[in-house]
């Protein structure tokens, strides 16, 4: 089928682009790709797998080493042209058995749902047990200083904004209380800190995350706490501000551990060299089963290639899944994967002309948002009508994904499939992130989008 | 704040939509929309009521009636002008014991997941044992005619295909199995039909609704199956084309009954006899909680009303909430609705100048279909910037609403609000429509999409 494509890869773009011949053939094989990703659940069968069998997969864990070896065997399944791993060295935290919290005051003793913040220190074996004072932000902790601090357990209660539509705005301000937290109270002698989720549902879910630590200011352990019991415990210090909170937790920071980053390709047929890579990140939370975050960014690339096979697309470009390692902890996958391209790309071996991120979670697709030239937003959003019978509607020149961030440097073309966020933080990273949470029809919509926009790169860049 | 605008109901519509000024006001009230619907989840709370508390509410039944004294003291608590009950006499149809299924053969009994279809007679007290036949639909039924049919039961199985986006569409290419096959089967002498439910989901639940008999045809008990349940029986039905299967029900046809809709409005400032009409229906299938179908659809239009009062808008139009009852099993609601309209209308005390209904689930809103002239498709298309940045993306001229179809015939342009129909029928007619279906923030922003919508109607129209 792709043959017939295979001129407009040599030809000029404005043909590409407002030729009704061009747009037509292309109309049709979006439909099959479309047709064929909601007929056959291959994408939703791995992510049960990747979800039930394997679970959560920490970077270093034994889950993630089995990850990286099942997506390798799924790859080596397919046909593809090239299976292999990229050799990563990755961070090894290690939560330890189940965190504990409780407030003992007037009222009684009240447990809460708090779970360490990926990389926090332990607490003493004993635990840590202190008064608490309440902050909002990081400009309330600095006027309290270190006189109103030190000694205490400092709670970080700015709840995200409910108000912005795309859920990754309220992420993002509110985030910084958990990614800081520690290290600005610790500034001020802070015992530990407990911080609100970073979500807008109201649940009884701790959702964690990573943090970083200044090397200038003491290490104290970082927690956070289920929105619903941040509720509470504020309402509690408003009754009794002389309350005791109770943390403890038995994390370990294992040596660095050998992984790998996972990649499989079907090269191009007349421009090999030149790469169009889809991917997201196969480490996730250790709690959970990071069904959303990012098992179905995973799935979803991997149904790109598949999609390909089993329509017998050949592309006229190297079409790349890459299933980065450790995007949630320290990034060393994407860092790894960049630094072995620039060096292809500066001996002019390869090049990757985009590359398209899926990691913002599996519901309904509904555009992409894209970091690349003024001109080439005109070029892809010559592409809207092509997408639009399938609800892909937005075309937003913005952010792309952390794992592709730095191909930018070799001018790639930088893709994130953005998907309905509504839901998304009900989950992320959370006991909440598992695989009954993704629906199979808005996870296979989502791998149709990808798959079409790659025909539509490889045919029309 | 309405005050401002209401000088727009009076002027020509070009000035409404292209002047700037008018349209970056518009922009103002309707972000304090979202904000206020995204803030405060009354909606939310409403449906866990409704759903939770009263659960599923097949009209003529006890939780039917308990849904209309519930809405209505909801009514009365939001400071309305006028809050009052519509007389609605409604079939009622009860389904009974839990009904009973299994196949016996020659690799033993198995129990399958069935559900009388709504409005079925029920089977004689001893069930219904027979053999099986298996078909696609109403040519092959009547190919094999009743030689081959006489004394069976008759098993439809056509699958909802699981190509079109927008899932209503394989609903309508699979449900007249549903909604006919009792009818279709009973010409050739069936003794009952088993029909897959329909729904593109693969799941243990049998999907429920409506069916028709025909006067001249006699009629014999209707079940559905679950989608599951309907490949295995499939399956055992190659392997053994003999097996019986047992099939029972005691379904209940009661005397008709009285009921109601539930009417309650804000009274236009200076158009008070202009109606916009926002509504949803209150009855749902006994089966499940109705969640999705309706209760969503009831609680977004409630909230219409309850954001204009929350924001202090006066409108200058009259904007009315009717939940109808009786949607599922006979619109005897909307027939009542439309009825006393009319003669309001014919005698120039009332006109609906637009009626929008919300019945398609409580997922993310995407847009709006809307049954109305190309002038007036053109005058709507116009507030696309505005509902934009909002995701609602989606304008097209299509079908609207089976509650408020029949105000067509006083000119009224009709609408829907259209929303992400990826897991609708997940839900739909089944024990799995319940409240932790629906996500608060995705119900919400449905609302705000309606009440800004209505507010550019009472001020564009």
């Amino acid at each position: 089928m792709r043959k017939i494509f295979v001129f407009t890869a040599i030809i000029s773009f404005q043909f590409i682009v407002f030729s009704g011949f061009s747009q037509a053939e292309d109309s049709v094989v979006i439909r099959k790709i479309y047709n064929e990703a909601l007929s056959n659940p291959v994408a939703y069968h791995n992510l049960d797998y990747l979800c039930n069998r394997i679970g959560g997969r920490l970077c270093g864990s034994a889950q993630a080493e089995k990850a990286v070896q099942w997506t390798k065997k799924v790859l080596d399944g397919m046909g593809l042209d090239s299976v292999y791993l990229q050799p990563v060295t990755v961070e090894h935290w290690e939560r330890g058995p189940k965190e504990k919290a409780s407030v003992t005051g007037k009222s009684g003793k009240r447990n809460l749902n708090v779970c360490a913040i990926g990389g926090s220190i332990p607490t003493p074996v004993s635990g840590i047990t202190a008064n608490v004072i309440e902050v909002k932000n990081f400009d309330e902790l600095a006027l309290l200083g270190k006189e109103k601090i030190a000694g205490k357990i400092v709670f970080f209660n700015r709840a995200a904004d409910p108000r912005p539509i795309y859920t990754f705005e309220a992420y993002g301000g509110s985030v910084d209380q958990r990614a800081r937290g520690a290290m600005q109270a610790g500034r001020f002698g802070a015992l530990a800190v407990i911080v609100r989720s970073a979500t807008p549902a109201h649940d009884n879910f701790p959702h964690t995350g990573n943090h970083h630590y200044a090397d200038s200011v003491k290490a104290i352990p970082a927690f956070c706490v289920s929105t619903n019991d941040a509720d509470s415990l504020s309402l509690f210090l408003k009754n009794d501000p002389k309350l005791k909170l109770f943390l403890h937790s038995a994390c370990i920071l294992h040596p660095e551990a050998p992984s790998y980053n996972v990649i499989g390709e079907i090269r191009g047929t007349t421009h090999p060299e030149e790469v169009i890579l889809v991917g997201g990140h196969l480490d996730s939370w250790d709690i959970g089963q990071g069904a959303h975050d990012d098992g179905a960014g995973i799935v979803q690339s991997m149904e790109v290639l598949r999609l390909f096979k089993a329509l017998n697309i050949k592309p006229a470009r190297t079409v790349r899944f890459v299933a980065f390692m450790d995007e949630e902890y320290g990034q060393r996958g994407a860092k790894a994967y960049a630094t072995a391209s620039k060096l292809l790309a500066d001996s002019g071996k390869e090049k990757h002309i985009a590359a398209m991120e899926a990691d913002r979670g599996g519901a309904t697709p509904l555009g992409f948002s894209i970091d690349g030239t003024a001109e080439e937003m005109v070029r892809i959003k010559a592409w809207k009508p092509l997408l639009l019978p399938y609800g892909i509607w937005s075309f937003e020149k913005s952010g792309s994904g952390v794992d592709i961030h730095d191909l930018k440097a070799q001018g790639t073309l930088l893709i994130a499939l953005v998907t309905d966020s509504q839901r998304y933080f009900d989950y992320h990273h959370s006991d909440n992130d598992t695989f009954d949470k993704v629906n199979v029809r808005e996870l296979e919509m989502g791998a149709a989008a990808m798959a079409g926009l790659v025909w539509l790169l490889d045919g029309g860049w």
